[in-house]
């Protein structure tokens, strides 16, 4: 049995190995949020286009060198978002300012903007004016989101291989992008296999059990926003099974199996798939729960995870050595855990394996986040993984880990 | 203007007194992850719902007090998941045993198991022999995961309301519920206002640019795997405002509108919100950014946030406000901020204003986590939120909080 530590490299370097060219989907812009953008973008105007007025208010026209300034000030024109010139005088009279909205784009040459917070409004028979706060300091371009001062037309602003966030669907929108190109997901099979399983809507008999790993799977996906390609149940048959995942691995990029890989009589898994020719890169890992998990490639390039049928092992492998992966799919795979919190408690390790404990998040009277892992219930009790959130990675042989140590944490969903 | 803490009590209380009942979807079982439980479950059956073998070994059948045991047993049947006898013998001879593997159903009167790891096997010509490894420690009933022992036929299992996590799905399908029965997600409508705007896939003239505020939130709804259910982007005129405000409050549970609530004398929104007969909750926040936030609640108890139109505003508004109480949608809002982290450095407050500032998360040099707030760029500058995970909330009038100081934080995307 290898390392924790060890399995990651072996599936990142195997992930690495694959080399291969990522095809590439064109999304709705909205729906590219969590995906690898496939291009690089670069800004098509400048950021902002304009002088972009910041507040509502007034602009003037006011020389470089800060003359004194009247009081009171005639409007004698208007500016909103949409329109190209004030709807009034083309130029400004000396003295008089026009009323501006945010976001107008204020041509020369006026060039400050005095915010309706400080000014008194004033109409009189002969026009309507405002009065300016006693005291209001005025800098000549106050107020003004200068044209081009975030972005210029031509930068570069992101590259491909971007994850995108919601601050980047705001700019790929300014620039004009949607579709937008982003690194197709991997085809994902998941195959169950199990004489004693029946259908979820199904009644078992009485030494029968609903199929329940690949329900929780597919949740973990679908949580993630990963489709799933196909989802298959194979009998404990080396025929069936080997007919069964020749055709998954032809036509996936990754194959997630659960049961079948231990050591008993029936454990056919790892003999068929490596009779279809995947390579096996590791079979059985020094962690609690999941012991035999087997991993492998195919000579399609697929990976193929082998996960171990307990219920709390393959639910638990699966978050911890594939999800990662996934979420990494079409560019460099960055490692596992996304978060690391402090322990609630003292929590022991065991001397030769690294164990995956149910962890529930919680606070310290400060606020603070930590992260409370229980005994397990058993690697067969699903139930028991119920009232937690995730769970946390103590490596193996590291004694008595006190409170307050950080460790990963792996929550069932991100 | 009243404090984020009023903001958020307002908004609490608005939700509560919808009151309403809302209607229930049934989900494929997997899809129903992250959403609301509406049904009580029930175990159908024990679980596990038979003595189940909980390794690879070989069973015996002891009596309770622990005689002594040959060294060497013989093998004289076999069971495997998906059977619901042993292949062999309907009776254990004295001092024989069944090979078994994880999973199966063992029946009476076998009732304990050795798993492989302790065993040597050796076959002759007159049997299969399995013998024990010498200090084996053998406690009548070990290695069976009794029946009945997570849970019993009849145990009430999950209360309507539960938020549904990948256990919650395991236990689901194990009891059969397959599609599920969850809260139906608010109907959702998004409108943006601002004749500045022109959709992303066109050119803008000059004094135009793409409206990317919608496409921003959407992104967030997309990743929280919310459904739009209409986006409309309407001219800042007053009949046409009317019109379209009118048809989304009519058709919708929640209408979030971005642009015209500030102070300008084209911010029409709340003018026409209230004409359509919504009452205003609030309208201003001591925040930034984003000041101008307007709540308020339609006759047919729509919530309505009409976000200010500056970029900034309008994002970072929609995560503090919009996105907590939707995905609470059908259960008790329970407050705003799911994370609290330190602070990496000292971080200033404002006197009077909460501020929301863009942060990036980090370790410190122990691997635990803190969350880096930056300058605001300003509410205009949308694209000095890429480098960003999210914003943190410093309180009001806080002075300077020093680092490792415990603030919310508010990622882009859960």
């Amino acid at each position: 049995m290898i390392s924790t530590a060890k399995a990651d490299a072996l599936i990142a370097e195997a992930y690495a190995a694959q080399n291969r060219t990522h095809p590439t989907e064109r999304l709705p812009l909205a729906q590219a949020v969590g995906r690898i953008l496939d291009v690089d973008v670069v800004a098509d105007r400048d950021q902002p286009p304009f002088h972009r007025v910041a507040m509502d208010g007034i602009a003037l026209a006011l020389p470089g060198d800060s003359a004194p300034l009247p009081a009171r000030v005639r409007l004698d024109g208007r500016l909103w978002p949409g329109i190209s010139t004030p709807e009034g005088p083309a130029r400004p009279a000396p003295g008089n300012a026009i009323e501006v909205m945010t976001g107008a784009a204020l041509p020369e040459p006026w060039n400050t903007v005095i915010p309706v917070e400080d000014l008194t409004e004033d109409r009189e028979d002969n026009g309507d004016y405002r009065t300016i706060r006693s005291g209001t300091r005025i800098v000549p371009g106050m107020n003004i989101h200068v044209r081009a001062s975030d972005y210029r037309q031509g930068d570069p602003l992101f590259s491909r291989g971007t994850v995108i966030t919601p601050p980047h669907i705001h700019v790929l929108a300014s620039v004009g992008w949607d579709p937008v190109p982003v690194v197709a997901m991997p085809r994902i099979a998941l195959v169950s296999t199990g004489d004693e399983l029946v259908p979820v809507r199904e009644t078992p008999l009485p030494h029968q059990i609903r199929m329940s790993n690949l329900p929780a799977i597919e949740a973990c996906l679908a949580a993630a926003r990963l489709p799933v390609g196909s989802t298959t149940h194979l009998p404990d048959d080396p025929d069936a099974l080997h007919a069964g995942l020749r055709a998954a691995l032809a036509a996936h990029d990754v194959v997630i199996t659960s049961g079948g890989v231990s050591k008993g009589s029936r454990d056919f898994l790892p003999a068929t798939l490596e009779a279809l020719g995947c390579v096996r890169v590791f079979h059985g890992v020094a962690h609690k729960p999941g012991k035999p998990l087997w991993f492998g490639v195919a000579e399609t390039g697929a990976l193929v995870f082998a996960l171990p049928g307990n219920p709390v092992s393959s639910l638990v492998c699966f978050v911890r050595y594939v999800s990662p992966l996934l979420r990494c799919w079409g560019r460099p795979y960055d490692g596992a855990g996304p978060f690391t919190l402090p322990l609630a408690g003292d929590t022991t390790a065991h001397p030769s394996f690294t164990l995956f404990l149910p962890a529930s998040r919680a606070r310290r009277p400060d606020g603070s986040p930590t992260i409370g892992p229980r005994k397990s219930a058993g690697s067969g009790n699903f139930a028991g993984l119920v009232p937690s959130d995730g769970f946390v990675e103590i490596p193996a042989g590291a004694g008595t880990l006190s409170a307050g140590t950080p460790v990963p944490f792996f929550p069932w969903t991100l």
